[in-house]
């Protein structure tokens, strides 16, 4: 992809971008993709993939089959990923057969709580107060460090409030780290905060940066449930947190899209909470009120494309559908509402099975 | 789909959609329901069909090729189609095997121009004086009884200019006919219009009905270069081509969308130009102004949903991109606009390679 004068030179319509994971966020790239004549080929080890239904082709192989990786990526002219857990060998064994994009540092970076909380503060971004924890007596030792509530979270492999737990006192942090598996962790000192919010950007192989308008976003039982734009944030704080996403994206190099998760405190200040090296449910808002969605404007940028219009045309609430809820997708269908179901066979408590935007005229610049 | 007391009940999502035909309208049919959880299933002739890129699953067949549909109508819960030239057998053969809509009344009249403006002019609604030609004679005398410029039209296939020719004297009427292979055809009282216009509009097994904004349309080389919403229509003849769309539409008991092509005379009258019994190039900007696009209605209509939103939240220009207009791809994506490029891998002079639909703030409603 890299010309002689490092310049990207984009792949043509035509071309195809291997997507490895194929939940819904797979699927959702593979349809941006086709929309700009780029095909797809989705990688999972999920037989019955969302993604599959609406790839050109399609591997059904473990994340550590390395012969049918390598058929994979002959098959590809670029490599992108739905999900930041790739295994570090699958991502390490890509990146020696074909371009992949983002990188290898983002994903490294963003899999590990523990580093991905380093490089923020070693920018200069605030985050929670937090402690490495990688014993039972330092989980004790962390707590009275930092004194007051925390929250214990395993480095690794934690998603929708998995692999966290709220901590009350020193015993509590040393029974949570023992019932936790005792595996590497942070003691992250808990952070009061107004709201959540989070900015979903995209960075292009040339240094091309484009920011959606923040989200403000509601969470129950750790899942997300809407997120909504405009949020409360003020002109100054959206310029911060544009800001924010912009140096974390430079500092990685990244290519594509990136969204980071923020606490907003009382007092204003905003709060890195976690980098998603993807695009991220709180910006599916974006396929109905912009001209260009979070996953247009992924593919776009991975191929080495201009960066689409990010600009807000309307006002969104976006309301995942969850378990359950999506028994009432007739119901839902009747609502003047962007409607997506996922194409999942089989609703279970907490999965995620489709969203719902509603949009009205934009109110606020 | 019928229930006993015959109303509609709705496929559910997971279902799978048969979509006769693969081009971008077959594509983006696809892609609309695969937004809704439903699968499609793409029957094509053409190898390379772009619909296949993006369909659950596809057949490479003849048309003619009864095998081939009576296994592809058992893989699907309900057939529809993206143009409208379907072989009458093919239609015939499918309606015997699985639930098809838009139905066969629908196809047949489509299919041909005579039967079309009989049906039209049977509805009340004007039409361009016409005749039906079966010999180079009855050109010279339907010639004579029209008086001025005519065109004469083939019954059958025609789309894009194909099949029509305009002639200024009865000499010229049967040289034409004979020219065009002596087939079954019509001629037309060419009609002085201000401009063209279409109106899209869906209707459901219920009866529910929902048209889109008409749009005004300009034509070079007789195919379609770019569609305008809103249209230069008062609110009175917005109104006036809605109730045309609704007779027609009732009139064949239509299921799915359809659209309309108007001729606006200088006066303001409404002339019904054509009838296209599927989704609409004229249509394509309701993929970016609207919540629910004209493919997405469709796939809601004929799979028994409720309809969805059909109003417009932001003016549109929509652009088609034909033949080599397509080597422009990488200056194309770098305008704020949605791009579709539909994924074929050969441009050919007046081949419809993709579109580009700008959008603005509402200003008329």
């Amino acid at each position: 992809m890299k010309t002689e004068n490092g310049s990207a030179r984009p792949l043509p319509p035509g071309a195809t971008i291997g997507i490895l994971g194929g939940g819904q966020l797979g699927r959702m790239l593979a349809m941006a993709g086709a929309r700009l004549g780029l095909k797809s080929h989705v990688y999972s080890d999920e037989p019955d993939a969302p993604a599959f239904q609406v790839a050109h082709a399609y591997t059904l192989g473990r994340y550590d089959d390395e012969a049918a990786l390598k058929k994979f990526s002959e098959a590809c002219d670029l490599v992108t990923f739905e999900f930041e857990n790739v295994p570090e060998d699958t991502a390490r064994f890509l990146t020696a057969h074909v371009k992949v994009a983002p990188g290898p540092l983002a994903l490294a970076t963003a899999q590990d709580r523990l580093l991905e909380k380093n490089f923020v503060a070693g920018l200069g971004i605030a985050t929670a107060p937090f402690k490495d924890v990688t014993s039972a007596v330092e989980a004790r030792r962390a707590f009275e460090a930092l004194g007051g509530p925390c929250v214990l979270k395993t480095r690794r492999l934690g998603y929708d409030g998995k692999g966290q737990q709220k901590v009350a006192s020193a015993d509590e942090a040393e029974r949570a780290f023992t019932a936790m598996g005792g595996l590497p962790a942070i003691l992250e000192k808990f952070v009061e905060f107004s709201f959540e919010a989070s900015v979903v950007a995209a960075r292009g192989h040339d240094g091309a940066f484009a920011a959606y308008d923040p989200s403000q976003n509601e969470h129950e039982n750790h899942i997300l449930r809407r997120s909504l734009v405009p949020s409360p944030l003020t002109t100054q704080q959206i310029a911060e947190a544009e800001s924010i996403a912009r140096s974390i994206a430079e500092a990685l190099s990244y290519v594509g899209v990136l969204s980071v998760e923020l606490f907003v405190g009382k007092n204003g200040a905003l709060i890195v909470n976690e980098i998603a090296p993807r695009v991220h449910n709180s910006g599916h808002w974006t396929l109905e009120a912009c001209l260009t969605s979070q996953f247009e404007q992924h593919m776009r940028a991975v191929a080495g494309w201009p960066l689409g219009d990010a600009a807000r045309h309307s006002d969104a609430v976006m309301e995942n559908i969850i378990g359950f809820d999506h028994d009432e997708w007739l119901n839902l269908a009747r609502r003047p509402a962007g409607l997506h179901l996922y194409g999942k066979n089989e609703a279970r408590a907490g999965r995620k099975m489709g969203h719902i935007t509603r949009i009205s005229p934009r109110t606020k610049s």
